[in-house]
């Protein structure tokens, strides 16, 4: 997508050899506009694939996940971080590993939200080493729902969670993919 | 607001004498329809106050957040909670107790994202002893920003924050005031 593409050039800003701040427009300040035209795209992308719930993990997937919902006329469920075991009948829970932040937490989902019926678009904001995905797709194969795809705006495709992701089966649709910035400079793929 | 209120009446859960569980529309799962709808009222509501950002605080207010912003041609700024202290001389920081959870944890706020031009409108999910709110006041006057009011979509008016926030000068639109629920049946003002 163009207009990502071209916004991340303006305002995105290597900090590392493969960090991308976009903390101006995604994660920190929002851009609704940007977020709204890039729900638009997720929406057309998945029409038509029987999808009935839009998944996200807290909390920088949120902005473009709410206004996939919106568009979709669809629920979004934001699954939550505890940093320990919460003991609960009523949640689904797996422990989430995160190399980028070298921190642990639990990633919940309640059985109140979810159910076997349920075929579920996965959206979130970065896909790197994958950990959130993949832990998303772990909870929700609990429920016995199934996944029609994942979202991202941004994929760093030099980094393993997209191969992980499509080597399950799942479809990756990204909005922008990276294949290099080792260099300072972002290079698109 | 009437929609809110029946919403509420009908997939609220009373949990405890001052607990309202909204997961199932709001706060877990959430409603994007319901949420764009609170967010027109909002940006009706502050029309014409000179506002230049909506913030909120991660992660329950993005949502109503976040439509609000598109509604109000604004860009949103998400109040980012760190589990301990960040040393870095770009970060506003401070620390906030949730009397609720029994947790601290320090708000950070980047100056690269706001500025004393600013006059902000604070957006959350629900106002009950007011910490966030008042953490994000605080934040908000060291960089020198000013507030133009505080938006909510649930109002506990039993609990001490809105009198708080009040006191200290600014104006509270809550959608959903709630006078009591201490006999397990919600009662709005």
């Amino acid at each position: 997508m163009k207009l990502l593409e071209n916004r991340i050039l303006k305002d995105g800003r290597v900090a590392g050899k493969d960090i991308l701040r976009v903390d101006t427009f995604i994660n920190h300040q929002v851009d609704p506009e940007l977020m709204q035209k890039c729900a638009k795209d997720f929406a057309s992308h998945f029409k038509g694939k029987g999808i009935t719930k839009v998944v996200t993990i807290e909390s920088s997937g949120i902005s473009p996940a709410v206004f996939t919902a919106l568009e979709m006329g669809l629920q979004l469920v934001i699954l939550k971080k505890q940093p320990s075991k919460v003991l609960n009948d009523d949640l689904y829970q797996t422990m989430i590993t995160s190399f980028t932040k070298g921190t642990n937490y639990e990633l919940t989902l309640s059985k109140e939200v979810i159910s076997e019926n349920d075929h579920v678009l996965i959206i979130d904001d970065f896909l790197a080493n994958g950990e959130a995905v993949t832990g998303a797709v772990r909870l929700l194969r609990m429920a016995h729902a199934t996944v029609a795809g994942v979202g991202v705006l941004i994929e760093k495709a030099f980094q393993p969670g997209c191969d992980k992701i499509m080597d399950a089966g799942f479809e990756v649709y990204a909005l922008a993919r990276i294949g290099d910035m080792s260099k300072d400079e972002i290079k698109f793929i």
